[in-house]
């Protein structure tokens, strides 16, 4: 890892809530299948999971929005399920259906018999993209690292993969085994934090957590099964490395805002776009920094109705204070149908209202 | 219809906010996969559709889980998306993937070109359905009609049926082309209207809307897109019939409780699993009656979980005020792998729950 300066530290100044000249923008899932670059490269790969192992090739597609769009933040290529393949559960793609498990977990067995964290040294491919990433991004924007949640990875560990029924069979566990869940959770904690303890050292100038499953969860429950082994993790590498921000999105979470920040201790929280960042800012106050929360639907519209919507998200935010802890981004993964040039009007839109509102 | 009383008005006394010595219960989908007699029914019927639009195999299993769990309500079996068939787009159903239409709204013209509220007259079979009900019921439970509401039929009309990418494609409507989906929100508010209107003709004593796909709108829509056309078809069918109760089902959008009480002039919600019920009851006042919450996954756990957490929505509500305006539900339709035995329990516990609360 190169000890390089940065050029565009607008992201993490965001991150810190100092102010910025403009607001940061980068996209989630911005290397993706809405780009030809990264569908040729992917086609070289062979799979989507050799696209991942790959340190080159992941690091060839992690570059490839910043160079077309200038992205304000570079985020590793690498899926969230990476963590249970580790642990031999077998993760495959089935073409339209979404991830899946070779096996899953069902038994106090299957989760006692689980390695430690050590297995995450099998990960080491992951270490070496981020390595590679940032000595090829020369300090040109901060690298994001990532990881599933504890909660998510559960809910796919205990399901066998991708669910159509809001993963009942998880919620099912929660209800009828909660200590073993509690136990699974554990675990997974200690694996998240190596995980990204790992990317950290190789580079990530940022973590992010994604609990996309955390909004299925009923009110009474969020606390012990979602924000508890999230709160563990944040501690855990923020005692190690009090200097690198540490992003928690819980997807369908938005109206718990104030709990996520307050039980967590995350320095930003991610939010979808079905709620309001002016509200939200209300309710959690100067505590941390907001990223979202345009629709992915929006980029699919036309021209002028982007920029329309991006400048609704932005003013949402509250124009005194817009750029005072505020990251542009999407609600959810950017879709694989938007077209290539929408995401240049987006950027340009977002520097305008922003620069405007400051 | 007959004008029979009724045995068992625990239900609409709730609807009401009446005290009532017992909480009533009914269950989303009770006559659902998970009974072996609708499974018998259905094969006799030949396939989903053909069991919905035949009046005597509907009354059929809509008394199923009546006879097998004495339930305080029985609900009218059909489908939410009968309105779209009759419009025309060719309802059918793929093994595994759910409905889909023949064709969809791809244009303006394909809005302006849809037949007015008379095309209901073809849903005749569904009136015949609940007149039958009503009739075969005599008086032993009142009888709820329903539909799917504006929002959630255009998602699937717009989509061409479910979806895997939380209605993108209507998602993408309403911001680039939102004139458009008003007037085709405009068309459904009549046909829906004229639905229910047909159902209370023909002996529906409760209205139950379902808005499946409301909690996808970011929250600057809702109003627009959502709770507007719902307020619509209540103030209609209010206006025509002010003894007939409407209760709205926002799914994911217990967050906005209050919103949907204020603008919609419903006289109760249903509420998912996410929400506590104290909660919003604080939130909206004595306004309406509250229906919901359990998760559906409880009833895959064991009978003593099934009674524990049972007593937990009945608590939840508020022990103090138990049984005023509290209608017992499950937050989503029950799982098709429910052991039959387990409803048995749920029904004790809340019938137990509710009386030493009261």
């Amino acid at each position: 890892m190169s000890n390089q300066a940065l050029q565009n530290d607008l992201f993490l100044r965001a991150l810190r809530r100092e102010p910025v000249e403009r607001l940061p923008v980068w996209l989630m899932r911005q290397a993706g299948r809405y780009l030809p670059e990264y569908n040729a490269t992917r086609k070289r790969a062979g799979s989507f999971l050799q696209l991942c192992q790959s340190p080159e090739l992941a690091c060839e597609v992690t570059l490839q929005p910043i160079d077309r769009y200038g992205l304000d933040a570079a985020i590793l290529f690498s899926d969230i399920l990476t963590i249970p393949d580790a642990l031999g559960l077998g993760l495959h793609f089935v073409e339209g259906e979404g991830p899946r498990f070779h096996r899953r977990i069902e038994s106090a067995a299957d989760i006692q018999s689980l390695p430690g964290p050590a297995a995450m040294e099998s990960l080491r491919y992951v270490a070496d993209a981020v390595g590679l990433i940032r000595k090829t991004l020369n300090g040109r924007v901060p690298l994001i690292g990532f990881s599933g949640s504890p909660w998510t990875l559960a809910c796919y560990m205990l399901s066998g993969g991708s669910s159509g029924d809001d993963f009942l069979t998880a919620r099912k566990w929660m209800y009828s085994q909660p200590v073993l869940v509690d136990e699974l959770l554990a675990k997974l904690v200690e694996h998240v934090s190596a995980y990204c303890q790992m990317q950290i050292e190789a580079g990530a100038q940022t973590i992010m957590l994604f609990d996309s499953w955390g909004g299925l969860l009923p009110a009474s429950q969020v606390s012990r099964f979602s924000l508890q082994p999230l709160s563990r993790i944040v501690h855990s590498l923020r005692a190690a490395r009090p200097d690198i921000p540490v992003i928690v999105f819980v997807k369908g979470g938005g109206h718990w805002a104030e709990q996520v920040v307050s039980e967590t201790g995350c320095q930003a929280i991610g939010l979808d776009w079905t709620v309001d960042l002016g509200r939200v800012r209300d309710q959690v106050g100067r505590q941390v920094a907001l990223q979202g929360n345009l629709d992915p639907a929006v980029l699919l519209g036309s021209p002028a109705e982007i920029r329309a919507q991006a400048r609704r998200v932005v003013e949402s935010f509250g124009t005194r204070v817009s750029g005072v802890g505020h990251i542009f981004n999407l609600g959810h993964g950017i879709s694989q149908f938007t077209p290539v040039d929408h995401v240049h009007h987006l950027v340009e839109a977002v520097a305008e209202a922003s620069t405007q509102a400051a």
